[in-house]
């Protein structure tokens, strides 16, 4: 790191510019002493003069009166392997300005320390030790994110609770979270403010530049949902609070997560970013053998088809020890590392929406589920059964039985966990996206880090790039599944092609591809419940919705009935050397490539909305010495998210370095694409790729 | 149990009247279907019609619209040991009147049970299990005593978090809790209505019937506070809120507390009342050989007094391993069991009123408390030191830390841990006596019963006869302590003879007498605070305040300094097969006799308030075989507690089953008294007691 210190008194303004000059922030101070920071990305005014600071609960501002002590700019230009990830490498470069200001009247003191990367910056609030502050509550964070101008976005209502919403695509203007209230399947949503939208959030503005406002390294603080105000469309943070109205509550020294702006003019590059990981913390976890990137199945989806249940009682039990047995024999047979388990524990008979404290224990399976019995011959089999602590957000429980159940879980040789949050959280007044909450989370991945245990967390905070400091942090939900498609409304097509800009920029999702049987009817006659894509679509967002643990999510007989469709999801890989975003624009169309972990295969998904749509690309990301055997699983010809979905082809061609490929994509539609280095029978056996 | 059905249908009313008949309770409807009762002592009214029922949170009430759809009278008359206590043996007597209710309009059920004792009543609300109510919330609980008279009160502060006020004599109609505001020296208190007292709370009516208000088998609800209607001279109960405003959440079948009324002629025979004990479930535990009534001394006046601290930043700590083992040699050199260290750990530089949730782990000691060595240096010894868990009040927080900190003390020997909740607590929004901090406390009484772990809780909610159910519940503070003599306006001299009538219902105190320094200008010049008693009646309350655990409070060296003195605290013991209560009046005097457990011993505690006063009473609870030998401990002739506290004479004499004994007690003074079967050389050396 090389820093430099610019001066030490009467600054009045300070300029930083990434590394390529391409992104330039501006901090100064009003005439009142607030301070201030605007953002342009290659000479374009993307955030205008934003105000920022804090209304602490002790009656003091902490936003006006501040004068600048010093300013210091340093760089950094560093190289990090992620112990997982999409690709193998990640450069970390950026150059760094630290602002230190002194309220005059309060002599009160606050950092401000901006990171600007040229894909973007970050920038945090840091509080130093110092005398005029120790433990201190926050009421409200007011940072400003002054855009000026009425942009294109993609959001999701402002809610204390529940993300599992589809995005609305409008103007700023036009941002109404009370239609929130409609989604009425979301069963535990806190709307708060119709001008409130949450982050990652997605906006494009009239001149083409792809903006995402979102922040990383959410640790010991409350996420950060945004208000809009529609006169001048600028945003202002809006903490979500505790039981008794607080946002925050802190000890000098401390930091805030980091405020993240991601900019492009190409919507495929905003995906390649690297800079909310690079603002967090490098792995906590130094023995990183025990975490394996890793494929599971699961009794799980025959419950949210109604084919059997969780609990006991309805007489449809689902996890049984004669059907957890065929689902360990078919991850056997198929290559499955985790089958994971769901229903299995009593309580829940008297789980949901009764805000019980007691449900769960953790240790206690249901008399039909012989734990004991199914660990040892997951072993023999060589597979590995995945645990299930659907905690009812009764979260004190939780805590009171964390370490029993993971002392259970590795006596009966299991090394992942799926957390589950569903309902209003105990401690009661508390929210999903509270600090406390964020602090449970957190204190879940320590502590299963201490039992070399891997966490898919559902109904948490959404990530923002947490799994890089704990890599045991495999996965989570934080957005709306593809469940939802099961019982409710569903997910409309365009659903999958947002989603990589808006909540996984943050990290990975668990969305449990691969539903073959789209149609709910197939379960129930009367239903008109359905997936909203094609079958092909479902094998392709293996490859776009990045993920180091994925669920084949359907039936074992639905797979049976499809070998061939199923091949792909058992040669897609979970990790992977490299990446390429090939195009993609939010709410139309996502194809990414990328390259398997140590191998020269590569795989690459193609998804489109309602829309059909045909792209052209080159396929130069190959070994220009190779040649390559392509099977490529796309739509029929007739096939239709909504008319006909299940139809689809498997083709085989040989392709090189030099191939153009053409994709045509149904209505909801994609297409899923492996590429292996051929060899001499391959090469005689298939003809060569052609453009029709 | 004998039981009787009276009737099923269209009951209009119905009574029921105690073994002897000194009590009757009259339960009806009124016209609207609202459910009343009335309760008579001795054929004065002492209830008149009070309504009863809920207004639940989803917005039916549960308080008018009931039909009587069965009542039931059944009687019992038993006796039971508890593991410690007053008394060897305890008769439990009483007529039970059960009304089963239906409300028509929703078809849910309740039923309301009354136990009539000669003592008082208790009576409860049962919500059984039907189809129209599973899991339901108590927005509020509309129980009503409706006095219709402006009896005579000694009450404290309606308060959600603290009850460490001293009481308040007034007329019902000069209530007025808003004084608790000036009481400036409790840290966290919440304060809620200007009419609201809290329990137990003492009346005394202008025809001479003493009342206790209070509450039995406080399980899984909320501390009741009472609301006075100055109108009606009626009291309506006031359940302490969740963060959110709600009073508790249940689920069907369901039983609230008991609420008590205890009645008397006699002020003394209320004491003796143990209809709260009769109410709570019989003892949880088996296995009872670990749980031993004991004395104990320990590190903790000294901070109080200013001499050393808990923290170790100050550079006055008091829990070094030099000084614990002075203590430890101290305990074992005069037959104390228990060794208290408070400031044992780290986390005491920053512990208080921050509202921090990870402050002490209660496994890591300061490093100069060598903790290895000092508990097998007590072991060695035959002594035993006490844990203390200070948490701070973050009660997620020790709930996170509560089993490795068992287990911790556990190896290292300690078999009974103080507990302690300053502040504010964490979950925050909840209050000490909210249902979900009840159900810690309860937690904390089960979990360590598990370890056979004694409890000694500070700062909790008031008991409510659990000690019987949980024999490892020793005793708790819940009032107003001796430790605020040492660093407030402390408690005015009638305190102690209040405390017994109220606080002391609920079950034992650790209040921490024993203080023989009683001014606080011995350590600091400039103090103006001081005990406000004599030191006799620090002695005498060992006998007064009734406690299986008991504190000698004071320091060593003020022991040293007065062996004779200090005799008494050796030979009192904490458990008891019988206890007199001679005569009493709250706020003015208390005399009880008590016999050593297993032997032939008594004592006899008796204390005033700030006036001096003389008085007789007979000997006649000894054996009339027997010759015994007195040793009294009373307040010197010019002793005063404020103007000459510490001057006490100690007399032998011989005394039989017909002597009247006479007691002279200084203002704000005590008599404390040994009584031994005589041996042939005391009948020689002293003589006969003669009233002067």
């Amino acid at each position: 790191m090389v820093f430099s210190i610019l001066s030490t008194f009467h600054i009045k303004s300070q300029m930083v510019l990434s590394p390529s000059g391409y992104v330039s922030v501006k901090v100064d101070l009003s005439n009142e002493g607030v301070p201030r920071y605007s953002i342009s990305y290659k000479n374009k005014s993307v955030i205008q003069p934003s105000s920022l600071g804090f209304v602490l609960k002790d009656g003091n501002n902490f936003n006006n009166g501040f004068e600048i002590t010093n300013a210091e700019t340093s760089s950094v230009d560093e190289f990090w392997n992620p112990v997982w990830g999409e690709v193998k490498t990640i450069r970390n470069h950026y150059n760094e300005l630290k602002i230190s200001l002194r309220q005059t009247t309060t002599q009160r003191l606050l950092t401000l320390v901006f990171r600007v990367f040229d894909d973007g910056v970050g920038f945090r609030y840091e509080i130093p030790r110092q005398p005029a502050i120790n433990h201190f509550i926050i009421e409200k964070e007011e940072t400003k994110f002054n855009f000026g101008k009425d942009h294109t976005a993609f959001w999701i209502p402002g809610d204390y609770n529940s993300n599992e919403y589809f995005y609305y695509k409008t103007k700023l203007s036009e941002i109404d979270a009370s239609v929130g209230h409609t989604i009425t399947e979301i069963s535990a949503k806190k709307l708060f403010d119709n001008n409130a939208v949450q982050t990652p959030l997605l906006l494009k503005s009239d001149d083409g530049i792809y903006i995402n406002l979102h922040e990383a390294a959410l640790v010991n603080y409350s996420a950060m949902n945004l208000i809009l105000d529609k006169n001048s469309f600028s945003f202002t943070s809006h903490l979500v609070p505790d039981a008794i109205h607080n946002a925050a509550y802190l000890q000098a020294p401390a930091t805030t997560p980091w405020r993240t702006i991601i900019l492009s003019d190409k919507a495929a590059d905003l995906l390649s970013s690297k800079t909310i990981l690079n603002l967090n913390e490098p792995s906590k976890i130094n023995d990183i053998s025990w975490i394996k990137p890793q494929k599971m199945i699961g009794i799980w989806w025959e419950m949210h088809v109604g084919k059997s249940s969780w609990d006991k009682a309805s007489s449809k039990h689902g996890a049984t020890t004669a059907n957890t047995k065929r689902y360990i024999d078919f991850a056997a047979k198929h290559g499955f590392n985790g089958i994971l388990v769901e229903g299995w524990n009593e309580g829940w008979e008297d789980w949901f929406g009764t805000w019980k404290e007691d449900v769960f224990d953790f240790v206690t399976p249901y008399p039909d589920y012989d734990i004991n019995y199914l660990s040892n011959y997951a072993l023999e089999k060589g597979v590995k059964l995945i645990m299930h602590h659907e905690t009812s957000s009764s979260v004190t429980n939780y805590e009171r039985w964390m370490e029993k159940a993971y002392h259970f879980m590795k006596k009966h040789g299991m090394e992942a966990v799926k957390t589950g949050y569903v309902g209003y959280i105990i401690p009661r007044g508390e929210w999903h996206d509270g600090q406390w909450m964020v602090n449970h989370y957190n204190r879940v991945l320590e502590k299963t880090a201490e039992y070399k245990i891997m966490i898919d967390a559902h109904e948490p905070v959404r990530p923002t790039g947490l799994h890089r400091t704990w890599p045991n942090f495999l996965t989570c939900e934080a957005a709306r599944g593809n469940e939802f498609n099961a019982w409710s409304q569903g997910n409309p097509p365009e659903h999958e092609t947002i989603l990589p800009f808006t909540r996984l920029m943050g990290g990975p999702m668990d969305y449990t591809p691969g539903i073959f049987k789209i149609k709910m009817n197939h379960y129930n006659p009367t239903s008109t419940f359905q997936v909203h894509t094609t079958l092909a679509k479902q094998l392709a967002l293996y490859v776009t919705m990045y993920s180091p643990l994925q669920m084949a999510a359907d039936l074992i007989e639905n797979y049976e009935a499809r070998p061939d469709a199923f091949q792909f999801i058992k040669d897609v890989p979970v990790d992977w050397d490299d990446t390429k975003y090939i195009t993609a624009e939010p709410g139309d169309y996502v194809v990414v490539a990328r390259k398997e972990k140590g191998k020269e295969n590569w795989f690459v998904g193609a998804i489109t909305d309602e829309e059909t749509r045909t792209l052209q690309f080159s396929l130069d990301f190959l070994n220009k010495e190779e040649k390559y055997i392509m099977t490529m699983y796309r739509d029929a010809d007739d096939a239709h998210w909504k008319a006909k979905p299940e139809v689809y082809v498997i083709e085989n061609f040989v392709v090189t370095a030099s191939t153009i490929l053409k994709l045509k994509m149904a209505p909801g539609g994609g297409t899923a694409i492996s590429i292996k280095p051929a060899t001499i029978e391959d090469t005689e056996l298939y003809k060569k790729y052609k453009v029709k």
